[in-house]
């Protein structure tokens, strides 16, 4: 990234009233803050308000740091609590992968990272089984192995090694590739906001397991994925992105899966982006996505 | 319509087995007829196959009477009892349209008839309001208004005249083009197969009432319409046809509202078409749409 | 339309730089302007910045007159000539639609119209046939009949009248709903930015004559349709909106026509919204559509 | 693949005429053919007829070379001389890859057959630089690298090289996966009906060099790509696929090269199942894909 490129993502959620975009915009532009891109939107039901802002970071005459203790004080003033972050994008983003033993999201994530589309530091895949080991450690990404039992006991201790695995990297996003498993609530919670789970349905239709074959039964005429934060309710957190793929009456389980997966790969491609790009607030079980 | 584009149209349903099409297509064959579309489709899981078979109706030496006759033969020889038909494309459909309120479908599918596209029969539109009877005589079509009453003996009288209004015209479709009222069961039955409804989300997804409203609640990326076979069960008929349209944060209930009426009017024309066209088989919650 | 609901659409493209956001803002708060909806884009090829802001009418002291004689000094401070806007969404937009023989698209923007979704005042529909006629004048639309002779001179008389009538109204938006005739470089210029065309195909493919015949030779697997702005080149002004329908090779070119009305009716009319509500933007061959 | 789900696959175009369909379905069912999928299409315009049949390999009391020998009589006597195949599901299908410096193709496609998704045999990748080779060693298909100069002579030299490569392999299909280099006449004879390729635009809109650039510069809201057999005539061949994803004035060619990329991926995975499984039949510039 030469230095012209590198960004500070400034994004807020606050009580809406007016003159928000005016004081923001101003704070930046007192600095000779250059804006590269800029969104606002306001939820009328709710009255709160919602904002992302690029600012070239070569354009301030100060680091990320002092951007971020001076923006606090407009955040305050704005009452905007915790709800407000300043990114850099200089700063690559810390990515940990859960997988069980399907690979094509991962095999799409793999390849998006090594042809420098998705340029993220991938930290290391976790899976339940050994089968996605080689394809990981062939683009040269740490693999670990943590079976999972079937009892309960067992169960817990694995998800406490992958918690132990996972907070090592302190990830920007654990991405859940088709991961299988439910996430206890106590990782739900500790990963509030950063863990991204794919679910091979158009939610809330066919929420749960075998959303296909659920898909199948119904004779529906689109199938669909969800990319969604993951919460303690599941397959109920707000949603990032969703896409659908046409099937017909010639498509049985076996193809719905099949053509489901490219919805899939897409659909956690394009959330994963957009959450590491700071495009992604979220409100109740709501998301605004910039 | 030329006489060179007759068509009969043969569909049927049976129990799947070796030969069936050389027998279906011998058949054809014997007469002369000529096949100018055919569509085969087995399935697999409940071991069932279905047709569909256009034919010039000028290269049979009969007519579709004589062609009826001697195709229950071969139905029966292939154990579909009564899951067969044949119809004749020189028939133009009689077509009967529920309303309420809204007019969005109705000025769609009123448009289709007056420009041409869509060539049937329509012999009234049937309204428990006054709103859109102006439009529809405007279009030299009858309307006939039949108040719905709140309590149960009236509406009961009302689905009563409803009824007779329909039946008079024995019609090939009864289309509830958002007509807002749920049919009596002893009506779903005795228009079984005949009465299509759009349902304005993508089913299973927000069935019941204000969809939009729900999906709002629900933060989806995409909001869709769904074209079905009423039944006994609210919004449970085997699926026609579906499809869905993007809608992102800065769309409000009242957006998506307007949004997806574009999305029932295609919905709702495409799967009032296949079903005109004899291209609907019904299997169980399922549909074949050649 | 409540007081509440009523905007002031401020629009406005100019060299970029930085401070331009709080410059626009910092003016609108100053006089206590409550923004519904703001969009900023830089095109960072060109230099050249674009915004469109809503600001509720209510929470101004003053009207549209003193706004815009107020902001102009703003635009002018930020170098923009006569590329801004103030609009006035409590003015019903005036439109004249000219058409031929061909339909569908007059029927669905009446459609639109008669059912409250495009909320607009429709002046008058002139057609170079009379076959449009009757259903203009069931919505209560005056139609005139402009007849085309072949020869150039005629043809030439004919664009006057059309211009006349056409003028008389000030419209905003004069829609060529599958017109079928070019537009002499006078009326283009006369009508630039006003003047909107559909054409039915994904532009830049198949330009000019029969679209279709030409897709169907060609055999693509999508055929589509797209609005853009009238210009003294043939097709080649710039783009409003686009969309594809998918066909196959069950189509001929009966089939694309019939189905490529449905991308005609729909791209029109979110091109027409769009252009109503101040969204579209020109710069050189390109559009911002906010 | 067990023995049950092994099909024998026969294609075949021929002039059009009655009892077509009944001479081939009598064919397989004298033998006990069970056929499990059936496509049949007359494309009026030409008087061309086409069909495709799926036939369980394990209902035939005879192998493929005496179905093949049998068949051609049938063909015979329907008039298609060289115009029909037929292809046992059991043969793994041949596949060679040629790349330059763009990775996403290769990804994607190394990505399916890693996890089983397309069950080919890919016997080589061959690139005219080196950038590829780690990823496809990794997988455990051979790399070839083959340089290829600016001068005429070297580029043919490399030709003659490339072709040597592929046709040790007698593959069933060449996949050019952003080759970059226009094939050669006697290349494109060579492997006719089997080189596809993979064009980044919505053809026929933006042939040749630099599509998204441009797409961009002719401002279109939608990009997409087109997956082609490979002809004498550049981007000119018939098309087997063709998607599009949406775009609008906030991207730039950067970010019409990210997504349309998905797009490409999509598109040539799509194609390439399509030929591999006989449902492509070519007739002219147009193809029929059952």
């Amino acid at each position: 990234m030469s230095p012209s490129e590198r960004r500070f993502v400034i994004s807020l959620g606050c009580p809406d009233r007016t003159g928000i975009v005016a004081r923001i915009a101003t704070f930046i532009a007192e600095h000779g803050g250059w804006i590269v891109e800029a969104g606002y939107h306001t939820d009328i039901n709710t009255g709160w308000f919602f904002t992302r802002q690029e600012v070239r970071a070569d354009s301030l005459p100060f680091g990320i740091d002092e951007l971020r203790r001076r923006f606090a004080a407009v955040a305050d003033e704005l009452g905007s609590r915790t709800d407000w972050r300043v990114a850099d994008t200089g700063e690559r983003r810390r990515v940990v992968i859960l997988v069980s033993k399907e690979g094509h999201c991962l095999h799409d994530l793999l390849g998006r990272i090594g042809s420098g589309e998705l340029d993220v530091d991938l930290r290391a895949v976790i899976g339940n089984h050994r089968d996605l080991g080689p394809i990981t450690e062939a683009h040269g990404i740490p693999f670990h192995h943590v079976p999972f039992g079937k009892d309960p006991d067992a169960k817990a201790a694995a998800f406490r090694e992958v918690r132990k695995l996972v907070d090592d990297h302190d990830p920007n996003a654990i991405v859940l590739a088709r991961f299988m498993q439910v996430l206890p609530p106590e990782l739900c919670e500790a990963w509030a906001g950063r863990a991204l789970n794919i679910h091979h349905s158009f939610l809330p239709s066919f929420a749960g397991a075998r959303p296909y074959h659920q898909a199948y039964e119904r004779g529906v005429k689109l199938i669909g994925a969800t990319c969604h934060y993951v919460t303690a309710e599941l397959d109920a957190g707000p949603i990032v992105e969703q896409d659908v793929i046409r099937v017909d009456h010639t498509d049985d389980v076996t193809d719905m899966v099949r053509k489901g997966r490219d919805a899939e790969k897409l659909v956690l491609a394009r959330g994963l982006r957009a959450h590491l790009e700071d495009r992604v607030l979220v409100h109740g079980r709501r998301t605004v996505v910039f």
